[in-house]
């Protein structure tokens, strides 16, 4: 495979995560070692800053900086939700590759990186089909990131293990506490988590019972479950009745059997009159203040649980910035529209030795990986001991953030612009 | 003043900080260094386990496991939210506190120390007038303790400088989150704050700007400020027009101009017929995306903020033990009526030096204590240099918690109960 020789360019998109930061620096700093690489890029909100051209000067970035986005949450170089849509909007689309490529030639960009999680990953392979049709030179690798875990073919996407260490402390912190105010008069704590079609997240606090039954949390209720009110009562009087208290997690996108959402509140409408969702755990303390009489009270995460970089696993840390050396590497290999997956290596002493692997994107785009039948419980209320084992590797460690005046402190890029040469996007 | 020899009795009180095991560790430490002091007990579940005989013997837990509650959240000895309510109930209070000296008696308790906030502060009050009253020979002091902040004389309560630290990482977390995928369709995020009448909790988040402006959180809305729609909406559109995004912090007991609860729904009953509580951000969320059309989201951190040690406050912790131990000291030396207070030398060099000192109960009982006006902003939407100068000593230093697999390593008591002498509580 000849040198090829060209500028680099890598992008962030998604939801941000803890360590979606560590997979930019991966990337930056492999990418300082290949010669053949001449300037690093970075794109500004992701493929949408790219269709304008908005690129960011890396090179200029002390080496301080760059480290200390391994312990960073958010995404540096910004991030967006647009997605380019062959889809469902297939002109719009063709006209989005065709701005991307003169973007890439006009820079030349020779090597491009997407950092995301399925919809990502979807356009680093279209990007690469088209590269080849066009018989345009760019090296395209996908970075896996997104806290839902739901990527196909990797072990786990990086954000997930720090997401899940996150609340699953949350959880044991919210459960002692609950558990010494618990009287005879019983009460509940219901703590959302995200997760709107896969329970990975919410499943993931089943950490916190640290393999001791009467240890929070003491329900799960994964959106892959369709939510049988009565029978989800009738759990939490059982485990009042036993431990005076019970702590629900809820993933935020629990469904009644009939396909509608349980946070969704169908007797209130916004002002464009769609029902308000006031969110699963608020809808779940009414069930069980209203039916059961016991006092209910409620927590929702929401972002701070993807951006609680202070509470972040190095394990997860350590893998996103493996999965973005890995890709540069593959790149500089000669390696073109394959995203880069962990690979897990059980050890003989029980721990794990994590390395990473490469998987073609066409094998990744739009497929979404579930948690196992196997690995939940009978009545669907707690992952087993086969998620346990899988999920227990992923939080350890801790990432270590530096402290100013009591608070972390966090880095943020110069974010200087690369000089524009082509007319406005039209 | 003549040596009292005898019993200790500890108790806990009223919702748990990160620190009010802090409190109990110093009173036992410092209770083991006396030699008036014979047993060590403490109240299960506060005043409540008391009125029940039910005492746990410390005297047998390991040393290891008292400097283990230095660092676990939650009441290790339970906690209750019982009231001994002379005002309203004095029959009821009355024959209360027969029962108390009907305990202490039983078990020789001269001295009791009572963790907590204002009631506590009320309660042990009592006990101490009703003492001497009836000439029982007992040593009374309050241990303060409240994420509240409210109480007054004492510089700040324990339990207090953790929530605040807690919640403005989180609030540099959620902002640089929501501030990376700021798009021009701008964005909002709404994280409420406990704190019913005093917005102490709320106002503390304002560190997280470390003072730079354009830093959120942008907007701080305090229980004490009428809630003005109006006035709210333009600050978020400006801000939005501003920084493309908005952070907004809500104490969760802000009201209309009128007195009624802004997290109150009036347009829904519970099956009780009680308007539903849906919360102040919920309602501030549906405010804004309803009005301004800004994609917005919430956080509700609810319990999770005083509880979490694993972010807590080393300052807090280290003035939580000080108030324990000073407590003992108080005792022993003859005092009696007392709650302990914390007290701020401000240093040439910028930094603090921490004391505690002592206030009469008398003094505390039912005073809340507010943020000065001149405190804020003109425009009340956000605290000022002057409660910065206040707040951020009180989150410096970071509490050591161990670590086990990934997770915080709390410690439990035993909670071996001390043989009842005496026939159940009427």
């Amino acid at each position: 495979m000849a040198d090829l020789v060209g500028n680099l360019l890598v992008a962030q998109s998604g939801g941000p995560t803890c360590v979606i930061n560590s997979s930019l620096a991966g990337v930056i700093k492999e990418a300082g070692k290949h010669e053949v690489i001449e300037e690093i890029y970075g794109g500004a909100n992701g493929i949408l800053g790219i269709l304008n051209e908005e690129l960011i000067d890396i090179n200029d970035e002390r080496s301080k900086t760059i480290e200390g986005l391994r312990s960073t949450p958010a995404a540096a170089l910004g991030t967006c939700r647009y997605k380019v849509d062959f889809k469902k909007k297939p002109e719009k689309a063709a006209k989005d590759m065709d701005r991307l490529f003169e973007v890439f030639q006009a820079h030349n960009i020779r090597y491009f990186f997407y950092i995301g999680g399925n919809d990502s990953q979807d356009t680093s392979h279209k990007i690469h089909e088209e590269a080849v049709k066009r018989a345009y030179d760019i090296r395209v690798i996908g970075v896996p990131k997104t806290i839902d875990n739901d990527l196909p073919h990797t072990d786990n996407c990086p954000g997930y293990g720090s997401v899940i260490k996150y609340n699953a402390t949350t959880v044991m912190e919210v459960g002692i506490d609950v558990a010494s105010m618990a009287t005879d008069d019983g009460s509940c704590c219901i703590i959302e988590a995200m997760g709107r079609s896969a329970g990975w997240i919410a499943a993931g606090t089943v950490l916190a019972k640290r393999g001791v039954p009467a240890n929070p949390p003491h329900i799960i209720l994964l959106p892959e479950f369709p939510f049988e009110e009565e029978k989800f009562l009738a759990k939490v009087k059982e485990t009042v009745d036993a431990y005076k208290y019970c702590i629900v997690v809820v993933g935020e996108g629990i469904k009644y059997p009939n396909g509608e959402e349980v946070g969704a509140d169908k007797a209130r409408l916004d002002s464009f009159g769609h029902p308000v969702l006031a969110g699963a755990a608020e809808k779940l303390k009414q069930i069980v203040q209203g039916k059961l009489n016991t006092k209910t009270r409620t927590v929702l995460l929401g972002y701070a649980q993807r951006a609680a970089e202070h509470c972040a696993s190095l394990t997860d840390a350590n893998n996103a910035f493996a999965c973005g050396e890995a890709a540069v590497r593959a790149a500089v290999e000669g390696q073109s529209g394959l995203m880069v997956k962990i690979v897990r290596e059980a050890q003989s002493n029980g721990s794990v030795k994590w390395s990473t692997g490469l998987q073609p994107l066409a094998d990744i785009a739009n497929v979404e990986h579930f948690i196992p039948r196997e690995w939940v419980s009978e009545d669907g209320f707690l992952p087993n001991e086969k998620f346990v084992e899988y999920a227990r590797p992923l939080i350890e460690g801790e990432v270590k953030v530096p402290m100013e005046a009591g608070l972390p402190k966090y880095t943020t890029l110069d974010q200087n612009r690369v000089a524009k040469t082509l007319p406005p996007r039209a």
